[in-house]
């Protein structure tokens, strides 16, 4: 079982379970931080599985990864937004 | 190969491929928007695999869920205090 880097700088090494699967997350994000992001991602795949009885693991972490980087590119266009109005809002 | 609802609401099916394997993505986004999520998957998921070459393609795609599902927490929390700042500015 490899250990997996989420980012660079100090580290905490987490053990976590996603989908019957044990992982070592790597990130210098607090243990808690990383339980929370490994048991979001169990419970989408999870819920795609429900959905789409028939995927294999590899396919349904796919998609789930497809679902994840659709709702953070959903959630930067509303940060560049947010931004903009902050800007607007210096300038009145 | 089944399709995949990235929600409700009128509907896009869009046949895109992730790591050699072929999906379609059925969502109300943009055909667009479903393509460029899409290619930022294939292209995280390549670059998790070159850091940790023994991975295989389930796990790989999980670590690929877990990197996407940490920006978009952490992208939530800047939301929340973007907005904050937002409401104080109102409220000044």
């Amino acid at each position: 079982m490899g250990a997996i880097k989420l980012s660079d700088a100090k580290k905490n090494r987490v053990p976590v379970e996603i989908y019957g699967q044990r992982y070592i997350i790597v990130g210098e994000e607090s243990e808690f931080h990383i339980r929370m992001v490994a048991s979001l991602v169990d419970d989408k795949m999870r819920e795609i599985k429900s959905r789409n009885p028939s995927l294999d693991t590899a396919k349904l972490a796919v998609l789930t990864a497809v679902n994840a980087v659709n709702e953070y590119i959903k959630l930067k266009e509303r940060v560049e937004k947010l931004e903009e109005e902050l800007n607007k809002q210096r300038v009145d």
